[in-house]
C-alpha cells in the first residue's frame, strides 16, 4: 500500500486523535496550565506507541516533560531525529476567535483551532508518516522522537535535557516541521531561521497611581517616559538605535542577495492579505529581506494605567512592555539583552527607574543547502508536489535548533507544512487539510531518500 | 449648642452614615454599576431629608440620576447651591490596597477607601453641615443641594439638567468641597482649577495579530507606532508639539507668578512622599507653576498585544492608549481635542491607521479672591484654623465648574478639605477625621459670614 492510499483510509482516525491532541490546551505560557502540559506529554506517548515505537517515554525536565520514543531498526542504519513540540501559544485575545480555540473544527477544508499548525498539527503528521512506514514495512532507518513541551516560552528546559540523553538522541539528522512553505503549489525549505533576544522592561515613576490633575505636568509619566524610549528605539530609516545593536551581523554579499530575490513574491498581495496600505521596515531592504536577513524589534505587548471602560485620570504608577528583537547568524541573544539593558538604563530619565529582564532567547541558524538531509527534501517535496522546492530564510525562530547542533552535534532539515495564512500565535490558527496531508505523504520520501544517499 | 459639641455629640452616627454611603460601589466609568449609582442616589435623597430638606429627590438625567434637595426659608435670603458628586473612580489596580476599597476602615484616625475623600466624604460634609444648621435653627439663609452621579466621567448629563431646571437652580453661589488644602495647618481656598480634553487613540496595523518572527520588521508594528507617536507628543523641554495647541494659552504676569511662588511649597518633601529622585516637566516654570497654570499631558493607560505571564512572540494587530491633557483658561477642550486629532491624523505613518475619540473634557476656570464668597470663606477657615488661607491654583479639573457659571449665571466658591495624601483616583484612597470634623466645623461659618456680607 503506498502512503497515499493508506492515508485515504485511515484519514478520519487522523483527525480523531489530532483533535483530541488539540483538545489539551497546553499553553507553557501560563502556569494553570501546568497539568494540562503533563496531560498533552502523555497523549503523545500513547501516539508513538500505537504508531509503532519500541519504546516512549514521558521524562521529567526541570520545566515541562519531555516525550521521548524511538524505533531502532538496526546500528548499521541511519538515525533520523523527530523533534516538534507539545505546547503551544496564549490563544488571547479570545474576542477575536469565530471559534472555540481549543475544540478544533473544520471548515472550507481547513482545520481551525490553537496548535491546528504550530505544533501539534506539524508535528503529527510525523506519528503518522512514521505509523504509515511501520505499519507497511517501509521503515529504511532509526527513528527518534524527542516532543517538548516549552517551544513557546523559549526551551529553557531542553538543553539540559539534551546535554544529559546525549548518547540515547544520537542521530544524522534532526528532522522538524515547525516552519512553513511559500503557497500550496510553491514547495519551500526553510534554509535559515532568525534568533531571538525577548525582553520585558518595567519603568517605575512615583511610588502610586496619582491623580493626573494635581500631579500632571510635574511628575514624570512612566507610560509616557516608556513610549518615548520604545519611540527612540527605532529611528526614520527603520534602525536599531540599540548601540553596539549591529557589530555582529553579517551582511550579506550581492550575489546572495540576488539569489533571493528571486524566490516568488507578491507585495501587492501580501498587502492586501494583511490589509495594510503601506509595508514599512529598514530602508534599502526589501520585504523578503526585512524578515529573512536583518535583525529587527518589536513591541510584543505593553500596558500602563487604566485600560478598561470609559476614563481614569491617573498617573500611573509603572509602566511595562515586552519587546523582542529577531537576530541574525553570529548575534548572540544575551550579548543583545545586554546592549538592551544598557540602552535602557542609559537613556532613562533620573526621573524614572528602569528595569528590564531577559525572558528568553536563541541564535539564529542557516542550514546548507548541499547537505544529502537537504537533497533528500529537496527530491521528496518534488516527488510529492511535482516541482522542485525553493530555499527560503524565515523570519521566525526556532531558538533550540542551534543548541542542537552544539549540544547534540547534529544538522536540522526544516521540512515546513504551514502557510503565512494560517495565522500561528494569533486568533483563528488553522491549518488546511490539503497541507496537513500533503505532510503526511511527503515525509516518508524523505526517509526513503534519506536512508538510500546515506548508504 | 455650637458645631463643635454638635460633631462631638453626633460623630459616631455620621461615620455610621458615610460608611453607608461608601459601601455603594458607585463606580460611573462601568456600565455593570449602573444599579449601584441609583443605589447611591437614592442614599443621598434620604441622607437630605434626615438633615432636614423640606423636599429631595432623585431625578432623571440621560444618564444617572441628580439627587436635588433644598431647604427655603425665604425669597428674601440669600440661597446657597450645594454641589457635590456620589460617583467615584474605578477602584483597580485592586491588589495595591491594603484593604477593602469599598469596605471603609478607620486606621490611624484615617478613613481608608475609594470616595472617602472624592467626594463622597468631601460632599457628606455638607449634609452635615446642613444637618446642623437646621436642627439647631442656625440656618442664616436658603439652602439647595445638587448630588450628581457622572463627575468622574465627565458629567456629561448635568448641563442639560441645569438648563432645564434654571429656576429650581438659582443661587446666589455654588459651593463645593472637590479639592484640597496645602496641609493640616495651612488652610487653602482653590481659586483655579485647570480644563480637561480626554482622548483615546485607537492605532490598527495588520487586520489580525501575527506571528512578531515571520512578519516583524516588514509589517508596522502598531505599539511600536503608538509609542512613537506619543513620544513625539511632549519635546526635550516639556513643551507639548500638538500643533496650536498653546496658541489660546494666557501667560501670568511676573507680578501673579510671584504671587503665586509664596505659597508653601518644599520640593524635597514633595519627592520623596512620591518616592522619585527627580522631578520633570516644562521647562522654565516650577512645579507648582507645571501644575496651576500650565497646561499639561499624560498618558492615562495604553495597552497592546500580550500583557500575560511569560512570553508571545505576537505583532499586535492594535494598540491603544487614553490620552488627557490638562488645559488653562481660554483653552477650549473641544478644539484642543480637535487638534489632537489633527495631530496623530498628520503625523501617523501610512502602514497604520488612526482614529481619536474624544471621551469627555472641560473648560479651566479661575475664582476671583475678592468676591463675597471669597471673603465669607476666607473667614470661615480663618475662625476654625485660626489662620488665613492661601489662594491656591490647583492641577485638578472640575469641568462642570464652568459650565455652572455659563448655564446658570452663578460662580463658585471651592472650599476643599482634602490633603494630597489622600491618594484620590488611587489605591488606598483616604481621607483624615481631623480634616472631615474640620470641614463640617467650618461650613457653617461660612454660611453665616456670606448671608452676613450679603445683606
Amino acid at each position: 500500500m503506498n502512503i497515499k492510499e493508506y492515508i485515504e483510509l485511515h484519514k478520519a482516525r487522523f483527525l480523531d486523535e489530532l483533535f483530541g491532541l488539540i483538545r489539551i490546551p497546553s499553553v507553557s505560557a501560563k502556569t494553570e496550565h501546568k497539568q494540562d502540559m503533563v496531560r498533552a506529554a502523555e497523549y503523545w506517548k500513547q501516539l508513538l506507541i500505537d504508531a509503532g515505537a519500541d519504546k516512549a517515554e514521558v521524562m521529567p525536565t526541570a520545566g515541562n516533560p519531555v516525550v521521548y520514543g524511538e524505533k531502532i531498526i538496526s546500528e548499521n542504519l541511519p538515525t533520523v531525529l523527530v523533534y516538534g513540540h507539545y505546547d503551544v501559544m496564549p490563544a488571547e485575545p479570545f474576542e477575536l476567535w469565530n471559534t472555540q480555540p481549543f475544540e478544533p473544527v473544520i471548515k472550507d477544508d481547513i482545520i481551525w483551532a490553537r496548535g491546528a499548525d504550530d505544533d501539534k498539527g506539524q508535528a503529527f503528521m510525523h506519528a503518522k508518516a512514521f505509523e504509515y512506514m511501520v505499519k507497511t514495512n517501509n521503515l529504511p532507518c532509526n527513528v527518534k522522537f524527542m516532543i517538548e513541551g516549552e517551544e513557546e516560552v523559549g526551551s529553557s528546559s531542553l538543553e539540559a535535557y539534551c546535554s544529559e540523553h546525549k548518547e540515547m538522541l544520537k542521530s544524522d539528522i534532526i528532522l522538524v516541521s515547525d516552519t512553513g512553505m511559500i503557497a500550496q503549489d510553491i514547495p519551500s525549505i526553510t534554509s535559515g531561521l532568525r534568533g531571538l533576544s525577548y525582553m520585558q522592561v518595567e519603568v517605575t515613576g512615583p511610588k502610586r497611581d496619582l491623580h493626573s490633575g494635581i500631579f500632571g505636568g510635574a511628575v514624570a509619566n512612566p507610560a509616557n517616559v516608556l513610549a518615548k524610549m520604545i519611540g527612540d528605539l527605532i529611528d526614520q530609516n527603520g534602525h536599531i538605535t540599540i548601540e553596539g545593536f549591529y557589530d555582529d551581523v553579517q551582511e550579506l554579499s550581492q550575489a546572495e542577495r540576488q539569489l533571493m530575490a528571486k524566490a516568488p513574491f507578491n507585495l501587492e498581495n501580501y498587502k492586501k492579505a494583511l490589509d495594510i496600505e503601506q509595508e514599512q521596515g529598514e530602508a534599502g531592504y526589501s520585504t523578503t529581506e526585512r524578515t529573512g536577513i536583518r535583525p529587527t524589534l518589536d513591541v510584543n505587548g505593553m500596558w500602563s494605567g487604566y485600560t478598561g471602560e470609559g476614563t481614569k485620570t491617573v498617573l500611573p504608577s509603572k509602566a511595562y512592555a515586552k519587546i523582542s528583537m529577531r537576530l541574525v547568524p553570529n548575534q548572540d541573544p544575551e550579548k543583545i539583552a545586554a546592549l538592551f539593558d544598557a540602552h535602557f538604563k542609559k537613556y532613562a530619565p533620573k526621573s524614572v527607574r528602569v528595569t528590564t529582564e531577559y525572558l528568553h532567547g536563541g541564535n539564529a541558524y542557516v542550514s546548507p543547502t548541499d547537505s544529502i538531509a537537504y537533497l533528500a527534501a529537496d527530491k521528496a517535496y518534488t516527488q510529492t508536489f511535482g516541482k522542485k522546492p525553493i530555499p527560503v530564510r524565515s523570519g521566525g525562530s526556532i531558538p533550540i535548533i542551534s543548541t542542537f547542533e552544539r549540544v547534540l552535534g547534529a544538522k536540522t532539515i526544516l521540512m515546513g507544512f504551514g502557510l503565512e495564512s494560517d495565522a500561528i500565535h494569533s486568533p483563528n490558527e488553522n491549518f488546511p487539510l490539503f497541507n496537513f496531508f500533503k505532510g503526511i505523504e511527503t515525509i516518508p520520501y524523505f526517509y526513503k531518500y534519506f536512508a538510500e544517499m546515506k548508504k
